[in-house]
């Protein structure tokens, strides 16, 4: 859980590195980003701003904020008995991310997620990504991102959105943020 | 049919428009901007610069740039057997985009087709998009779009592409562009 003051706080902090992007944004949009804290109530080193531009029911596009240092925890986006799962398309828009997947573990990654949960960071093959770069990640496959020294800014792109499913490694990660009035 | 000189220039306008939006883009990625004049060798007022960002065979996320008057012209997303028809968002990025649909002619619209097309339009209510603003097309709408004064660039975020399915209203339009060697 966060507070109200801690969640403006990390929305303005948002919408700061968000218009450093040069993208053009509604004020509604930049008024209404989301915190979330995967119910760990560590926000500066597990959590996620995210701002949705387009829901169509059939995909999403998010812009999602790190700071520097956030992790979004490791999860997979599962296949349902009625759809084939979640393929989500992460491109770097402004920034550094530390993006893993499956696959040969790289040396001396630059990620370091969150001491005391490191045991639920089972891959740890790197892709560093800069502005432009983007990796597609198919259902079911396990991964996590941490932003690099400056934060980042990254387009999530994905097939229609069924985030309360998401499946995370670490058992005491849940997926909606509590805000303490 | 375009010659390859125009083309050359088509993209290098293109480029320099979407570099405008402060967007980051990989060298390759401006390099490769597909130029299309629907084929009617009239590309200053019928055509579109089209760089495709994301392309999963799931969904498409791509940037159109349209040249100050130039027209995409009217078409539509059929719902085809196996498929229930390309939806798409239109979103405002840099720039002003006149975009026509369905309902309500628009009294005195700010876009004007190519008065010998001028038959093949056949929806007048308008939607100008300013930065940031947004449209969300169902499968089978007819819709056609022009860049404003200054041109627009437009983000096109769509379920999978049937590109070539599209059904254009002018008989005379084709979705593949000929370059001349």
């Amino acid at each position: 859980m966060i507070t109200q003051a801690e969640q403006r706080r990390a929305q303005q902090r948002a919408a700061e590195l968000l218009q450093k992007t040069g993208l053009a944004f509604r004020p509604d949009e930049l008024a209404s980003i989301e915190v979330a804290d995967f119910g760990l109530s560590e926000l500066e080193t597990t959590g996620a701003e995210i701002q949705t531009l387009v829901d169509t029911g059939r995909l999403v596009v998010k812009l999602l904020t790190l700071f520097p240092d956030q992790t979004l925890p490791e999860h997979i986006h599962p296949r349902l008995d009625s759809y084939e799962g979640k393929e989500e398309t992460i491109r770097c828009e402004w920034g550094e991310l530390f993006l893993y997947g499956p696959g040969e573990p790289t040396p001396e990654p630059g990620g370091r997620p969150p001491a005391h949960r490191r045991q639920w960071y089972t891959v740890w093959h790197e892709y560093r990504l800069h502005p432009g770069e983007q990796v597609t990640l198919q259902p079911n496959t396990p991964h996590w991102f941490q932003g690099g020294p400056m934060g980042a800014v990254i387009w999530s792109i994905t097939t229609r959105a069924a985030d309360l499913q998401d499946v995370f490694t670490d058992p005491q990660v849940a997926r909606q943020t509590m805000i303490l009035e």
